[in-house]
């Protein structure tokens, strides 16, 4: 595979860039019978939306979804499902300055000594706009799996050094306010520390943390396809992450097996420190992982860099930047969660013969 | 993909249970023309032989790997490579008595569950002796990358609580401790630690961190298939591991931008708080990964746990187990790393038209 | 894969329906570099467009492609290609009488079977439409496969009966009728028998054979994914097509060892009975292969079927439909030649040590 | 995938050279519970042993199949089953002289030229021995076949110009005649055919067809991926096979629309022209397909070719070769069309939402 198809059996496969004519994906292997209508889309896309507050870029963008393919009647057909959104937002002039410069932080550097040459206006497929055709996929990953009961919470669990407090831990915060954090205390703090950020010409990063209920036991393989590493590699694509880890994660590395293993009771693990994956396999307790998120590179400080040609030189980047993408982030990690799972889902079902004799006989 | 395969033009697919008749690999997929012979990958499976010190097991294990294919006359023909390690050690009655249990921390209830039997001796295929068929995979993947200057260096980074200074850090010094640490002074104190747990019936975990030099600019592609994102899959499938990170990982969630950024100079990077992964590709700096392992699930204490009728029981397990994997698994991080590394240099090969030219014309 | 994608390192995933608003392909792994713009493409699919004589559909479809993405200032990044042509034809109301009837030869009642529901409009996903998809990308397969010396030279070979004949084989003759025969007499009797087709109410199929020069040696792997192998997935996954061979195919059945076997002489092969694939690898003599296509199923005689209940009824098929699509369908096996053969030069980049080299020091 | 790789879901990976120690196949992905030993695969290895009659190559090989891994107390685990058949004949000097030479109709030269270097023993890779492993597995995909009812017949139906006669098909007479033909009187005609051409020390060719019942309906996909697109693939990946046709393949070309298509009626299609396959997907009639087979490229008649240096001389192929490899190719055949549609069976499980729900709910 050439690097934008992702899953086995439940496949997209993403285009486009910042300043192209549209952006999609197609969804290919869902099954038949499945609802679907661009309104099942659309909250997704609007959840990554810039422009819903001074935390996020004020570009106005529309993103509107159209489904090109796949469904008739409003259900889908079993074939590709093609969704495709415009850019409309009027942007040719504002990177031409960058055109011959490598922003630190960024890939401008890579993709140019990779592929010869590269599209340099707003990143191009270096973007965060190349996650649209995931949002929009991963929408539709998520209306299956809840047909079956699986369900996700996504949230900020840090903005730089401010964390959500366990104790505080309240599900009903996340949407009051627009960083998404589950602790109307820790949201003020972080506030406050992006308003300073903002002030200093600066930015921040961050960690998100998804939590899925009512995932069957079984899903994932035992080598090299256990779920939580499908999922690591599914969540380390989004761009600016820099780690991943599962139920405990790193901190188990610190303590002692007697206290990290979860004992087993006649009505499920006594604990979860392993997030919901046993042996690469979901055991049926709650999916926990927690993505960490680097600040934003695009700051409006002078940065010392280097031309294409390899000179010395300084770059100051103006234009429309999120000082934190964490929130907006939300969104892309439930949806490669979700794309995940269903792939899973759907590859778990022969994974015995009676399974098949369920279907077949 | 059924999952015992990994690689896109590199291909490995292992196979083989713990206490089966043997454990192997077939690599496909590798160039033609490269020296190779048993020497070349004995060392790879030495370094992940258990009975090395009194912090692993002590089973006496020859695991002597035998080339089968895809050789001749010392040299790779490009047809499929097919390594074997039989499995030597008698131990046919040690596990009957986990036959019915479902141990802690282990995969014995997923798998049951998924597949609707198991085959519970010594864990099956769940066991770290599933490791085999990877590390002698990942000798003939370092072999290659050497031939094109890529080395790695890999070592325990923490034992439990005890961590690898960055002030002391001394690559002389990991291989003068069973526990394979850069740094005498940490290594005094895991193996203080390790004593005070296995007095306690107890396990630990760790970190292991992985660097590598020499890679060239433009491995790994930019959307799903992101070199960072491709390694921690590879990282994340090996048991017991909870979480991976790339350069400065987690801790870059709670700095700003200003601090995380590297500046580019004409001479190379500043600083390379990225890991030597920038959008996904690499830049041509070290590769920085680490690996979070949770301590051993296998504990001679008693815990509570149920029965594969779902009874409450309790379960002391037995037998030779090792207090902590992290120094065993570090030849494994190594092998994960190189598989994905060569992976990438393949597939790397036709991102533009002018390798083609030099190539075919 | 979920079966709308095609090739390995350069993929294509075809999506959309006879009757939904557009048909597409994301062309991925595309090298950079490479001259594109929509003149090279809107040639290939005015070979493949109806209406361009009395025995293809009059339908007028201007089939105008339009890159979305993948390209900046004219050259391809090696990002996704997206490639869309939008049906502009109104045809709401023509396919209605067929929701609930199976036609005989379509694919009608293995979609319903498979997933229950189907969009009837016009085949659907079944059409012949779909193949829009495989000629846009196909055209930018062989863009590149012409940079590097190979060219295809692709016609008609029979039609129903009518054969071309060995001895008047004349390549100019392809383009002076549109039954893209390479021998004129054979073309004029292929239009009186077509005549009588007609007449009739009935429908021919007939033969197209590929010949490509200037293929490398050694393209193509050993095993399952032998060249002629995978060439021959991709011309029968084109619908209508029940038979494929290579060189003189069907035909090295009858004879004998001394006289099938191509001998080796200092400046190639005496004879290519092979056509051009010795060991499913490229022998650098010319390809050669022919695909069996069916006649088209449509036609306006009535005809026995069943209801989706499972009557007894007739069909008679009315409205716009090729007497042969033969010579439509010429472009489409050339563009699956393309795309398997684009596919199979990327793939060999890496089948020697010495190639890496080439590219790596 | 490297090549040396099929399937999808059901997978199998070969390796082993014609001299080397040991050939053997690994099958991930067969679903758990399956009942399997060694007894259910000897059988096919059996079939295509050589040895059988005096048309058959005299070397004697046991050829016993071990399994090494995936099943435990005699059922399958879900995990990776590896076979293995060591060779056991001696035959160290028989090849040495055809080192330097390329022999003609042989993939020496492509070998030789695609990877720089080749194992001339015998073939090394590209011998018939390579179909150990694809037997070996197919007997396993075939044991689960038909726990589904899903059943072959595979046979001789040509052996160069002598065909079976439609009129005198009689399925018991396959296993009377070493040539496997269902019928007597064209055995008796073949036989004789082959003794000119043993004394003439020539070879022959054939056509193999392969009849499965019991499919259900639904396999394949609509796309690239059509059932008998990938059967054509498996079927024409083996050695020899020059092409493949379904129903009345190359024929249909021929005939009329109102002759070839199939009517549906209430119990069934009148006729099976497509030979079970309609828009690539199963549609619950027989499956029918032929494989037309070169006549054996060693020929013990002086040939002429070249070297390796690229000179003109004199091959005479000695020691020992099938002069038709036709009987021996029917059982590999079988296991090809076997693999295939275990793969589709296992795929097609995710089709509908439905069947998800028959397995999740």
């Amino acid at each position: 595979m050439a690097g934008s198809n992702f899953g086995n059996l439940f496949t997209i496969t993403t285009w486009g860039e910042s300043h192209g004519k549209a952006l999609g994906v197609v969804v290919d292997g869902c099954p038949a019978g499945l609802l679907l209508s661009p309104a099942d889309i659309q909250p997704y896309l609007n959840r990554r939306k810039p422009g819903m507050s001074k935390y996020t870029t004020p570009r106005k963008e529309s993103d509107q979804v159209e489904i090109l393919s796949g469904t008739f009647e409003g259900v889908t057909t079993g074939t590709p499902i093609s969704l495709i959104v415009f850019n409309t937002d009027e942007r040719s002039h504002d990177y031409s300055n960058i055109k011959d410069i490598y922003r630190p932080g960024h890939a401008d550097f890579t993709y140019q000594e990779k592929y010869g040459l590269r599209d340099y206006r707003g990143g191009g497929r270096s973007s965060g706009r190349e996650t649209i055709g995931r949002v929009a996929a991963g929408a539709i990953a998520w209306k299956l799996l809840q047909e079956l009961g699986i369900r996700p919470l996504t949230y900020t669990k840090a903005i730089g050094p401010i964390s959500v407090s366990p104790e505080r831990f309240d599900a009903t915060a996340i949407s009051r306010t627009p960083l998404l954090m589950p602790d109307s205390e820790a949201a003020a703090k972080a506030t406050a520390y992006l308003d300073e950020c903002l002030k200093q010409h600066d930015s921040a990063g961050g960690i998100i943390e998804c939590v899925v209920t009512g995932i069957p036991v079984g899903l994932g393989s035992p080598v090299f396809d256990k779920l939580d590493a499908q999922l690591a590699k599914a969540v380390l694509s989004i761009g600016s992450v820099k780690g991943v880890e599962f139920g405990t994660g790193f901190h188990a590395a610190t303590v002692r097996g007697s206290e990290n293993n979860d004992r087993f009771t006649p009505t499920g693990k006594e604990t979860n420190h392993a997030g919901g994956v046993l042996g690469g396999i979901s055991d049926g307790s709650e999916l926990v992982l927690r993505a960490a998120i680097k600040p934003t590179p695009s700051i409006s400080q002078p940065q010392r860099t280097i031309t294409a040609t390899g000179e010395a030189t300084t770059v100051q980047i103006a234009g429309r930047h999120d000082p934190v993408i964490v929130p907006r982030a939300v969104v892309v990690v439930e949806a490669m969660v979700g794309l995940t799972l269903v792939d899973a889902l759907l590859q778990n079902c022969s994974s015995k013969l009676d399974n098949l004799k369920k279907i077949y006989e």
